[in-house]
């Protein structure tokens, strides 16, 4: 679809536009001290783009459980991908290196492969659980003696980094492959990014225009995306500083994240539809995630007084 | 990643958002008689969506040998929704009835029945050519009395409305699955739509998450789309007539696409490459369609005097 | 390729043959007591067919880590059957009801729902362990519960059959697809049969085809494999007692599968290749599982007196 | 499944049986002057393994409208190899050169590059009808002289031979990949080979794998193979006599595949049903091939008297 702009028979927009899509994959690839990078749509097509890059269809991946990527994509990593799964226990996110050392399958023996790793941080169906960076670099040395790929989910990376005081680039270091996501808590509307080297990425250009995902005219959403990673990262202390807030608020409950490490607030509840609704009825928005489970996650368009209320109409919601 | 926004303590953004897409998605719907419709990034996901949830996966499609989605998907129509094609000869787009019929194949004989054809309007490759509605109508009635389904490429079906006088009703009354784009010349910066019956796009939906195309956030893209849809239609006229003046000013070449129909002017030249470098020289934008073919695209960010300026550039570029 | 046969201008051979398939069909869907039953050239593929009739595409699967259809099918399972797996642990074989149910997700929560179960008895990783009827039977009691799919990957299940004494039909009753081979322990050159109710079999046929199992002149296979379902499943005790007899004499060897429940024994070894090696030698098989594992698998066509000579071999071997 | 065979703990029967393969797929691909062969259940199969190591997933390949591989495969080109097509004109199977360079796609255009050019000798749905050398040859310059690749379906290749006195080595110099059938013509129960380079037949192996047609125990079936393609190529001829001579009998009737060329005769009938009918009630087999289209294929178990006979038969039916 580049002819539109392309054609423009007098002016240059296509070229600005296309510098703002580069000036951004430029600054996050820098930021983690990755090679190169790719803005996409979406965090879920950017796992999808990245994974298969990084392994040849038909191989095998191991991931946690309860990993994004495995719940969430609608099995896209089969249907798309071509890629089968094993899954390996994992306490909040932490994958255990002697399971992962045990599951692994060597070439040449008759059985399939295994390709790459998959790891999530900070993990989602864990309310937001960081994974500890010494459990990551094991991971990634275990990846390279046995030469098969890292990947990480890193939607909301960017939350692990500011929760522990550790750098973008100590975690770029790490993996073969990183997503990040510019639309969840840097509060950019649309957007995600693929990180990885050079030869990858441009192989990952090919995927997401057969995906669809080669949007053009992404310039103002790319321009969106730079300033929220420039200036909207530091503050997500402030996020979990009101979920902890809350937490503390509902801590009566038998919670199932604690401690909660960022912006996300899980609770155990009786019929989370009803506490759904309950909520909703005051202006307040929780997610259902299952059954008897909701989800909380502050943001930067709600203060931490609004919090506060909010949390005392939750906490309403969940003892009727 | 709904429960960001879900999850707002207090505040509806996503709300908001949601029905900043559900009205721009009703809206289109509306306009072209259609049951419903999905916003998504890009119109090879829309087509692609499309088809998929139009022709059981492992079925077959005929479409134009010089159609967009068999020329620049890079392959998904194949990969992703597991769609064999055959061909069908066409002139300027429009498929030969006789010659569809002749290649439709019945279920229950052994071989792999048909179960869509694809058109395409205005067709990108012959020039932005409108295919006339008495072929669509007879390939929509054709389609219906071999139960097989009809889905229109109709990224530029816009310009086909202008420059015929067609309702946009009549196109959609044709069609189970419609894709139209807002970003080429309606001037939205990103987005396109696909259209058919509430269940097929209800299934549609999922097909998107599972592509990576279920972006959140998008309600402000969807409204500047809906702005587009409602003001930008009319004066693709202006664009028609501007490419026609190009075309008279270069006129002296032999073009391939006589009469420039809607808003894209193709010329065969000697060197592509040459005159693409020759205008960029001079801020003129040709695109490269082939080693001896550029494509030139009139928009409504270039008023009639820069493209008759452009032209003389072209020209003589195309004269060295 | 049916045109072939049924061309042939006098005679009717094609129908005299399939009437050998028909008749291997209809006997061992009776013998499992299952409505249907189809034949087809491989277990991998028995299996790869009946889990894409019983499983949506983009579906997901559970199995254990250990299963043959994850190890061992080359990632088929997701790049032919476009299933997501995640794989619960389980002891010879035995997936534990409790992890099952915990790992099931239900429909309607944004999520992956679960679609299937996959078993398989006798569980070749574990050295063709027996999974107990109870389990097997409770985990059809949670299948059906909770409206999945239960797989039984039964390429040995005969030999469950035979060292449990348990029916054919008792097994049969408890799964909605089962895969049973011929050509392993039964002795027959090449074949296995997937199992199901008439439905999932006939779509099972076009699967079939479209992966190229489509075999014809089948006939002669299917007497053979006819004849050996009949008269060869009884004498598979020999093998067992044969296997039991090896384990017996390599008992000082750490090995992994004890007890020798059917007819495989697995050895924990230093070297894998040089026992293989020099077993190999001596005119002894032995198939190298891993590094350091492999495995022995006894048959109708080596007597106990030889098998016993052949323990001296590999007790030789591995003790070097 | 190797371990069955090789785990015998004395006797090597599974170097025997692989002998046997071994012996079958050195013979063939030295009869075609080939580097490589691999034996493998259908012909089907066997096209889907050869066109998935020659094209990359995602790529395109040429074939004509009314080629086996596209019209009988079930989609598998699709779902399976990932492959998209269009279909090219072709008289009796003959593409026409001009046509396929017209339709090529270079690289680097941001269009979908043509992988592979697909022939089918002899052409099935035309009767049998036999591609001549030359268009062979000038195809295989032009895939040459535009690094694509040429996969030839020869199923019925030993009869195009036989037909015109070409040897096989001529026809396996013009093809990257080829696929011949031992289970139509020649007589052999079941199998099919793929043919190639070494490198691309031994990535083969992994596809085979990877569909569930890794057979083992195929050790039988290769030795009748071998025995067929060493003995049944040659007398091939008296099956086409046999064509000839049904042809000629039927020749007031608008048959469609004038000459009939090797062993398959196609007839318009009325209806093909109530012809089928007619013949298989005194024994004789026709293919109903379309609502208004019978084939009649000879072979080596009916003598050239029952042919006549059964001629009168059809001829009858016809009339009626």
């Amino acid at each position: 679809m580049r002819e539109v702009l392309a054609a423009a028979p007098v002016g240059n927009d296509a070229y600005r536009e296309d510098e703002a899509v580069r000036s951004l994959e430029d600054r996050v690839a820098e930021l983690f001290g990755m090679d190169s990078a790719m803005f996409l749509p979406t965090g879920t097509m950017a796992n999808l783009v990245a994974v298969s890059v990084l392994c040849p269809r038909g191989g095998e991946v191991l991931a946690d459980q309860e990993s994004y990527v495995l719940a969430s994509g609608l099995g896209g990593l089969a249907t798309v991908a071509g890629l089968q799964s094993r899954t390996i226990h994992a306490v909040r996110g932490a994958l255990d290196a002697a399971a992962v050392r045990a599951a692994l399958r060597p070439a040449g023996w008759g059985v399939l492969p295994t390709s790459a790793l998959i790891v999530e941080n900070t993990h989602a169906r864990s309310g937001g659980a960081v994974v500890p960076l010494p459990v990551l670099a094991e991971l990634s040395l275990l990846a390279r003696e046995h030469g098969i790929g890292l990947h990480c989910d890193g939607a909301r990376i960017w939350h692990a980094a500011v929760a522990t005081g550790t750098s973008l680039k100590a975690y770029g270091a790490l993996f073969d492959t990183l997503t990040v996501s510019v639309s969840k808590g840097l509060g950019a509307p649309v957007g995600a990014l693929m990180l990885g080297d050079a030869e990858r990425v441009e192989r990952a250009r090919q995927v997401r225009k057969q995906l669809g995902g080669g949007w053009r005219g992404a310039g103002v959403l790319a321009a969106a995306a730079e300033f929220a990673v420039l200036n909207n990262v530091a503050r997500l202390r402030e996020d979990h500083d009101k979920a902890a807030a809350i937490a503390t608020r509902l801590g009566r409950q038998p919670m199932i994240n604690a401690p909660v490490e960022t912006n996300i607030v899980l609770v155990r509840v009786r019929d989370s539809v009803a506490v759904h609704r309950a909520c909703a009825r005051q202006g307040v928005g929780v997610f259902r995630l299952a059954p008897d489970l909701i989800r909380i996650v502050t943001h930067r368009d709600v203060s931490m007084e609004r919090c506060l209320e909010a949390a005392e109409v939750i906490a309403a919601a969940i003892a009727q």
